[in-house]
């Protein structure tokens, strides 16, 4: 069962930039022959480092990316970057930023940048972006940044299946750190305060450090705060460094396993899920049974719970 | 099939708000009963105004939609509050600011507070918020605020299902408004700028309704913009009457059932993905099937969509 010669993801793995736009694609649209592309894209997999970065809008963290990624390209990696943005649930779908992005990356070959946006319900865009990294990862891209907006669950998901994860904070965010201490202060390898020329640096430096003591990791690691203007670059290298200490760390600790496991495990939940719906909605025939419950529920004659159930029998046969 | 003489649902519909909790902790926990109950709670729906406010972390929320419960409780209403936090993903569950809730609203009995967070992946938190409204508005809680943190895709459908979203900006956003333009700009039916005493008011203004003439809604909707100093109560009764407004003129359109039939459908998709779910997980064999894979996907030593046939194989038994 080899994959035959130039197929899409025998290119991926030569590094091709168009087959892994064309196979990202593919794993966006859901496309009948992506779970074929992803096994044999799996099999080709060669360990790139995957760095997670989330935090708040207005953060700044697209210009940070940015800044990692050519300082990454100065170290001759080559960077694939994808961008998960929260898209409008009534047009599907809305691409933040990249033109200015191109002005700065965009002409560097080594560079790979895509955004992805939510497509619906049946979409799994976690899932989707998971796979959209081991792409880069076969494609040979040794630096693999994944940026998401907000702090919703998908996208604390997306960062959990990072190598390294980065939680980027701005000064004076006061009641925010209250806020984001729930939803990513956990999930933070490396914190980063950017826009540090800004005023009020060191008091949400101190309360971030009072928040980090509250808490111990299994693994033993304290995060590091580190502080960065990305608009000028810096503390872009300390960036960079505190993620090589972080990852060098790790693969002394017996820990990553049980992290890897983890992921490994919500990942084919995941894909279960997406899977399993798309079993029972893929006839023409449950669609429309789906609209007529949909009108029925909308119109207060039915229970969504029994709905449900009927679409369940629906399934079994 | 009728319910019998104080079961759960019928406590609920006299409003007893022990019952009320129990309910909506019963969905939350997934329990098996749950089904029958939101049957019955669907039976008693009464038609509660369900308004959804969402923005930034630190825009001011919670605040807000205590004076804004406040001014409901003045005009005799009872008042439902659901506040969805994004949770930890490894800790499993953090209650943002209840404290300080219950020191303004909490001693009043027509005030409901509940929080509600995510349970790892198996749970649909969106799906059970949904769910908890259901049963306030089986209670007779004829004002229902459900408040959501971030610009997640969970987020955003928690607050499309609601009669009204309103969008929680601030003063000096800046490139927020271009970030959470994406997210959450198309689905404000109200949007207001809290802590309006601040600086930048006018240029946040003008920015929104620059940003909000591109786009013209099918229901011929121009969303107002109301300042509002949630702290001290300024502009609080102003967004009601906006609220107030925008459902006014919602009933003589018939694009709400356009909506209505859009939000049903989402949530019969939602309740489908979980139970399909559930049906595969409902085994112990499944789970140590689950485990097994999950390992051998972490070692790679097997991709994860191969793992996800052997899992499918199994729920088709």
């Amino acid at each position: 069962m080899a994959p035959e010669k130039n197929s899409l993801s025998e290119r991926v793995s030569k590094g091709d930039a168009a087959a892994v736009a064309r196979a990202i694609s593919k794993i966006e649209d859901g496309s009948v022959d992506a779970s074929g592309l992803m096994k044999e894209i799996y099999q080709q997999s060669r360990q790139g480092l995957v760095v997670g970065i989330t935090g708040a809008p207005g953060a700044g963290k697209s210009s940070l990316v940015d800044k990692l990624a050519l300082n990454y390209r100065k170290s001759g990696d080559r960077v694939g970057i994808i961008a998960v943005d929260p898209s409008s649930p009534f047009s599907g779908g809305a691409i933040l930023g990249d033109r200015i992005r191109m002005q700065t990356l965009g002409l560097d070959e080594g560079v790979f940048i895509r955004s992805m946006a939510t497509r619906g319900n049946l979409g799994g865009l976690a899932r989707a972006t998971v796979d959209a990294v081991a792409i880069l990862d076969a494609a040979g891209y040794s630096k693999i940044i994944v940026e998401t907006v907000g702090v919703g669950q998908d996208e604390v998901e997306i960062v959990k299946a990072a190598d390294v994860s980065v939680v980027v904070l701005v000064p004076g965010m006061g009641d925010d750190i209250q806020a984001i201490k729930a939803g990513i202060m956990e999930i933070g390898d490396v914190f980063v305060i950017n826009k540090a020329d800004r005023e009020g640096v060191y008091s949400t430096e101190k309360e971030l450090e009072s928040l980090l003591s509250l808490s111990s990791r299994a693994d033993g690691w304290e995060p590091p705060i580190v502080k960065t203007v990305a608009t000028d670059g810096t503390g872009v290298a300390e960036l960079a460094a505190a993620i090589d200490r972080f990852t060098a760390v790790q693969q002394g600790v017996d820990v990553t396993s049980e992290r890897r496991r983890a992921i490994a495990r919500w990942r084919i939940v995941e894909l279960l899920r997406e899977r399993l719906l798309a079993s029972v909605l893929e006839s023409p025939a449950s669609l429309d049974t789906l609209d007529r419950l949909a009108d029925e529920v909308a119109t207060r004659r039915r229970d969504p719970y029994s709905a449900v159930e009927e679409m369940m029998r629906l399934g079994s046969h």
